[in-house]
């Protein structure tokens, strides 16, 4: 039977590692706060009061956490991933994080002896419940393939992309296209109501045609109704706009889209909104255009 | 036997126009170059010389025409159409014009004794022929009630979206946020090129998650292999996008990423690229960012 | 004696008018709010009720009017200037229009017999009272001669940009580079408070090096204290940037700055601060990068 | 006398230092390349050999380097700056570099027993030959006061902006609104050109209302003839504007026109252009508009 340590058991982190154990899997937890450790003995994992404690025996190591900081500080050090998992393990990072830090982690995990992917998810926190998460996958390809019942466990679309570090980088991209598209479907929103338009009926239509996409299916409704709980909150991708604006400057990739939203994240962040769901770049267009966000809901 | 007059039988008119012939109606066309004409009859239409020829007994009347004058110059006029078609027969325009004129179009037909409807359509070539385009219809429900059966014969998704311009006010929101898709995927894409990530797969995998969209499912692989022969031109989008800025403009919306991408596709048209695909943006993202178009290819 | 007719004896054109009448001109003022014209009188000048009765005698006419349609119906019909102006007269258009109108106008001046010129300003109310306005003028080279003397008596930078619309060409340009230069100050000052900077003292040296602006000497201090009283108004600046946008759209030429800052004043005047002084643009930058605007002051 | 080490005798360190003997200053230079310090030695200065010689007996220490690392790299360690001054010594930091960094820089060579003060620049090479740069400090008061002498040698307004750190803050701000002003006249620039307006006579009319700017008066000229030898590379630019948009984000600033003149500097030197003057973004606005540089020139 494999076992599998999972390090971050939060929003995401937490039904993965429940999806893990539906699937058959080992599953050793372990979390800084204490009590989601429990949810997972209760749904049938195991707990560990500490890092070292979770990888030692384990097969496969997951990290699910905040930020590249949180992953250079679980992996590395005496209480580290790298110290205490056993050579040969297979170390699966599926926080999001900087491409180059994912790059730096891979070559530490390799020189500690284990073998190393970045693999970060999309689908938020709904596709984390379901188990069908899309999964980009940076690494060896044998690697890959030895993952693969681990991630298939928790993902649906599960691609490998490329080198170490490539998952990453598809995610930075990820990030780019949904907040561009969100922001676009803002501006047209705010556009058909200043002219009227029947919304609900117009997002049906534009949903059909070349304009349809999965942000206009799954936060459509819920922008018009104006509700913006998340979800995905603005804060955490205004972090990961600033992995992709990075990213792009030191491969001398122009993105002109991408530096435009990334301000106006940027503003609802400097507001105080980063706590609403990425959706709500909605109400900012909605006041830059001099409109009551509470006659546009009824 | 219901009688469907359509004026404009180019790339989007004639395939309309035959799936009408399939459908049972007994269709009349005209277009402005005769050759297009024939094509109808020998797919079992009739055809007209003359606008007043084509629209005299016609139940039901189509335009498909390129811009707003088109529009005004085919409806106006001794040998237009509201001059000619029977009182109480039912006018659809289902060009892609601006919606004040659209509005007014439809006061001149009212005034003339018509029934009218604005109803632009998205999805290109491709859903003409397969009549699977998405119609977004402005006027009177009992008018869209009554062009139903029409507009089912070459359209899926038929929505009406409000009254008399709305259907062109949804249009221009469509053209906004395709354009916006667009720039979002192309520089996404120069951006994975540009740290040697494998395309095909990240494509895969962004298409499964929050990413996903029409534009990347149908453009995708078109653009990772720089095939930017259209489809839709940029020029057209252009033109699209001028409706926009100024719809947008006279109703105090404020549109920033449609702004960008506005000057973009500009920029294209400028340069002497307007007759690509609309897809072809990856083409001016690629070299503002200093790569070659044919080593990406490769 | 030289007689010179002012159509529009507002905020820019009253003050013109009397310098006109202190440099020694004959001059007859026709406003549509009669209480102007008395101003006017008691300087020195004469009034006239209706525009005929004003230009009927004048050797220069001068239009200072708010918008393109004003000077058509200023200029146009039985009772407008080129139907009641002498042949030969000399007209000039000093209000701010767009360049295609003032082609237009032109046209039918001449048609009429007139020679003309088209002559909008720069520098605000201030230097309409100081008769130190600078000046671009649009026409013949002759016309442009003739009117010197006229010119010189309002403005201190007079020149000469090119044939009939260049006048307006030239002024939208200036627009563009207005709104953006105000911005960017508002982008810095804010990055200054922001960072604790002794803001008048970095005003003072960026002034002194090559970030030295006509808008940072006249507006800067005002900024920082927050004063938007007008001055030039949001509002008027809107409608000359879509003047711009515009022009350059039909031109083909790409203006990405002009474009973003086009929708900042935009989002201004949709919340209602059309009436702040255009440097008022500093107001949005505080708010979006959330800021206390009463903080910044003290 | 007072004994001034400069570190970095470049394009703008070595008519610094040959300004600072001509004022009366004992100056001892030292440079990477040590050609440079034979040339203030003909000018009347010492060199010397190492960092360590240079700055052993002087009274103020001035460096001036391209970058944030090399600031780094000259102050620390055995042979650096701070190991090798004497204690109580003025350290003066000229180079433009991140505002963190300068802080940072301030700190150590504070516990070093120094007194520090950043000192960037602005003017260019001109400026730094007339001596006649605008100079942005931060640091102690007392410690400005000690400084006046050594930098009225080579400014002319020079100006104690803040704490530490805060001469870095205005000098990015200065970067901002400088290549904002640079583009902004380039858009209006090719606007004009389109339009076959008289360029020279504009430059003229709009220098003298409110859209006149040092980048005008300085710049205008050499942008209608197409001279883009630097001065000021657009490479070093893009350097600067990397450090305003990350000092902007950290700090909850929204710079949306610094955001996107940001992308076009990027591609400039992404397309191999960054060798050229700043002003040479007048290139990329000529070739996005499709108009030709050459026919531009004649």
């Amino acid at each position: 039977m494999t076992t599998v340590a999972v390090i971050g058991l939060g929003i995401m982190g937490g039904p993965m590692a429940a999806n893990l154990v539906k699937a058959g899997f080992d599953v050793v937890g372990h979390n800084r706060s204490p009590d989601k450790v429990k949810t997972l003995v209760d749904a049938g994992g195991r707990g560990a009061d500490t890092v070292a404690d979770a990888v030692r025996d384990a097969d496969v190591i997951v990290t699910m956490v905040p930020d590249s900081p949180d992953v250079e500080e679980v992996t590395s050090g005496e209480g580290g991933v790298f110290a205490n998992a056993e050579k040969g393990a297979l170390y699966v990072d599926m926080s999001t994080i900087r491409p180059d830090v994912a790059v730096g982690v891979a070559q530490a995990g390799r020189a500690a002896g284990l073998r190393v992917l970045d693999a970060p998810v999309s689908g938020g926190e709904a596709a984390a419940i379901e188990g069908s998460l899309s999964i980009m996958v940076g690494g060896e390809a044998d690697d890959f393939a030895a993952a693969r019942p681990v991630l298939d466990a928790v993902g649906k679309t599960v691609v490998h992309v490329g080198p170490a570090g490539s998952g990453q980088t598809v995610k930075a991209a990820n990030q780019l296209i949904v907040a561009g598209n969100i922001e676009l479907l803002a501006e047209a929103v705010v556009f058909l109501e200043a002219y009227g338009v029947d919304t609900d009926a117009a997002l049906e239509v534009l949903g059909g045609g070349l304009a349809g996409s999965t942000v206009l299916n799954r936060k459509g409704a819920g922008m018009l109704a104006r509700e913006f709980a998340p979800g995905f909150r603005l804060a955490l991708h205004h972090k990961d706009l600033g992995i992709v604006t990075t990213a792009a400057r030191e491969a001398g990739v122009v993105i002109p889209l991408g530096a435009v939203v990334g301000q106006l994240v940027a503003a609802m962040v400097a507001r105080g909104d980063g706590g609403l769901d990425h959706s709500g770049l909605l109400k900012l267009v909605t006041e830059l255009s001099g409109r009551d966000q509470n006659r546009e809901e009824s």
